[in-house]
C-alpha cells in the first residue's frame, strides 16, 4: 500500500486537522465526534443544510462546507457511515431556527443514522427534513444500498440547495429543490483500477491489466459488468447511453454536465472525457449548458471517472450560478 | 497502460477541445500551431503574460488562462516544449501595446525556444522580457535541465505576476513581481509512483511496492534518492528541511504554503501532508499565512507531492489574494 499516510486508524483525524488549518476562514472543524461547520454559522433565520458519509471521497462532504453550500458535513471513517451523534451535533450546530436538511447519499448505514439523528434532534425541537439522493443509474441494489447508490449528483444538490437556503427558503422549498435536483440527475461511474482502504491495506478488488469495470460504486462495490479497456470515445458512448435513455433525457434538453474523476485520474484525461460527453450528447440534441470537470466525489486514489446530468431550468441554472466559498468549489456572484 | 484516452496521439487535441467547449466564457483555443488565450484578450495598455511548457501537467498552464493570471499558454506534446511558432502567435494574439512577459519554466528545451520566440516577436515591434524559474532545491542539474528545475513556484509566479499585469504595471515591474515569487520561493517534490507517457504506454521508470524517490522532477526525471516507503510525517520532515534551509526560510517568517499533488494523489493525503507541513514549520517558527492545497501542476497519474513556499510581504500576499478567474484558480474579490 503506497499512500502518503502515518497510521491507517489516523488518517481521517490528521487529514481534519489539515482541513481545519488550511481553511480557518470558511470552517470550524469538531473532534469527538466529528464534524464541520461553516465559521460564520449558523446563520438565524437560515435553513441548515448538512450532509455527510464516509471518508475517502474528498473534497466531498467537508470540502463544500461553506458560503452557499453546505452549513456542516459529518465525515465517519474512511467508506464507513458517519454515526447518528456526529449528525446530532452538526444539526445542533447549524441550527438557526428555521429547520435543518439532511442531504443523504442512499447507502444503507447513511440512511439509518441520518433517520435516528432527526428523530433525536426533533426530539429537541429542531424541524428537520431529509432528501435522500440516488441517482446511480448502473445498479439496482449493492452490496452497501437498497436501491439505487446516491453518487455524482450529491454535488450538484448540495451546491443548488446551498443556494436555495442562502435565499431564506423555507425548509419545504429547500427540500423541494433537493429533491428536484436528484430527481432530475442521473450518474453513472467506472473503474479502471480499485483504490485501498487503508485500514484494509490491499486493494478492494483485483482488476486486471487488460480489463475495466463499468458501472461501479464510489466505495469500489460492484458494477453491471467488467470488459476489456476500451476507447475514451467507446466507454463515454457506454456510459452516457446508460444515463440518457434513464431519465430519459431528450433533444431540446439542456443540462449540467459533471465529469468526476474517481481520484488518480488526472485532468488531462477528464477534459478528454468532456469532449467525448458534449460530443456525444450533441448528437442527441442534449445541450450542455452548465458544466463540472475535476474530482470532486472521489474514492481515493481510484482511477476512473464517472458522468452526470442534471436536466437545468431557469431555477437550477440560477441556483448554479449563485456564489458559492468552499474549500472545494468557489466562485464569485 | 490504462487510461481515459483514445488514441495517443490525440491526447493533446482532444484534451484542448474539450477545455475549449468547457469554458468557452473564460477562454479560446487555437489549434495549429497550439495556444490558449484569455477570451476577453488581448487587453489593451495591459502588460500579456504568457507560460507554456510541455501538457501532462494540467491544470498548468492552459488551466491558469483568465482574468488575472495568465494572458496564453503553449501546450506542447506530453512532456515536451511547445515550439516557438506557438509562443509567437501567442506573444502576438496577447500583445497590448504594453509588452509581454514569458514566464519559463527552467527545462532547457523551454528556455531555448521562449528565447527564440522572443527574439522573433521583438523583430516585429513587440517588447518581451521573461523570467526563468528555478525553484527545485533537489537537485542541481537534471535529465533536461542545466542548473535547477522550474517547478511548483512557477504556478504561484503565474498568479500574482498575473495580479501585477492586470493593475497596469510596467513590463519591467511585472518581470520584477515575478523574479522576485521565483527568488523567494523553493520547492521539493516526491514519488510514489512513475506515470506512462501515453506515447511510451509504459510507466517511464520502476519504482518498488515498498519504496519512494525524493526529489523527483514532474517528467519523472531522477530526483535525490530512493530509499523505504516512510511515514508522511518522516517524508514532510525531510522534503520541508531541504526546502526551508535552501531560502533559509527563518523564523518570524511569513509564508505562502503550497502542497501539490502529482495527480494520482488523492486530496484526503494532501490535507494529511499539510497538517505536518503545518507542525514543521511552527516548529521553525514560520507561519504559513496563505496556502494553496490540490493537484495544480502534475505529472499525469503519478502519485506523490511537492512542497512549495514562498515567502511573503506586503505586495505578495496582496498578489495572491487579487480576484482570479480561470479554469483552474479561481476566487473573487
Amino acid at each position: 500500500m503506497k499512500k502518503l499516510i502515518n497510521k491507517a486508524e489516523d488518517v481521517v483525524p490528521e487529514a481534519l486537522a489539515g482541513m481545519a488549518a488550511a481553511h480557518a476562514d470558511m470552517i470550524k472543524v469538531f473532534t469527538n465526534p466529528n464534524y464541520i461547520v461553516r465559521a460564520d454559522g449558523p446563520i438565524q433565520g437560515k435553513v441548515g443544510v448538512i450532509s455527510g458519509g464516509g471518508s475517502g471521497h474528498e473534497p466531498m462532504h467537508g470540502g463544500f462546507v461553506g458560503m452557499g453550500m453546505l452549513d456542516a458535513a459529518c465525515p465517519g471513517a474512511v467508506f464507513t457511515s458517519p454515526t447518528p451523534d456526529q449528525m446530532l451535533e452538526a444539526t445542533k450546530a447549524v441550527n438557526g431556527g428555521a429547520g435543518v436538511l439532511h442531504i443523504v447519499k442512499n447507502y444503507t448505514g447513511d440512511v439509518m443514522n441520518f433517520e435516528m439523528a432527526a428523530d433525536l434532534a426533533k426530539a429537541e425541537g429542531i424541524e428537520v427534513a431529509a432528501v435522500v439522493t440516488n441517482d446511480d443509474v448502473a445498479v439496482k441494489d449493492s452490496l452497501y444500498t437498497a436501491g439505487r447508490r446516491g453518487v455524482g449528483v450529491t454535488v450538484i444538490a448540495e451546491k443548488m440547495t446551498g443556494a436555495a437556503a442562502e435565499q431564506r427558503r423555507s425548509l419545504k422549498d429547500v427540500a423541494a429543490v433537493c429533491q428536484k435536483v436528484n430527481d432530475l440527475g442521473r450518474t453513472m461511474g467506472m473503474a479502471l483500477t480499485s483504490c485501498t482502504v487503508p485500514h484494509a491495506g490491499k486493494p478492494t478488488f483485483d482488476l486486471p491489466e487488460d480489463e475495466m469495470e463499468i458501472g461501479i460504486g464510489i466505495h469500489g462495490e460492484p458494477g453491471r459488468k467488467r470488459m476489456k479497456l476500451a476507447s475514451a470515445h467507446e466507454i463515454v458512448e457506454m456510459m452516457a447511453a446508460a444515463v440518457v435513455e434513464d431519465l430519459p433525457y431528450k433533444s431540446g434538453d439542456e443540462v449540467l454536465a459533471f465529469v468526476n474523476g474517481m481520484g488518480g485520474t488526472p485532468l488531462i484525461e477528464l477534459y478528454l472525457i468532456y469532449n467525448e460527453l458534449e460530443n456525444y450528447l450533441k448528437g442527441k440534441g442534449i445541450k450542455i449548458t452548465r458544466r463540472l470537470i475535476g474530482s470532486y466525489i472521489t474514492s481515493l486514489e481510484m482511477a476512473g471517472c464517472s458522468l452526470t446530468l442534471v436536466k437545468l431550468d431557469d431555477e437550477l441554472t440560477k441556483l448554479w450560478d449563485a456564489p458559492v466559498k468552499t474549500p472545494g468549489l468557489r466562485w464569485g456572484a
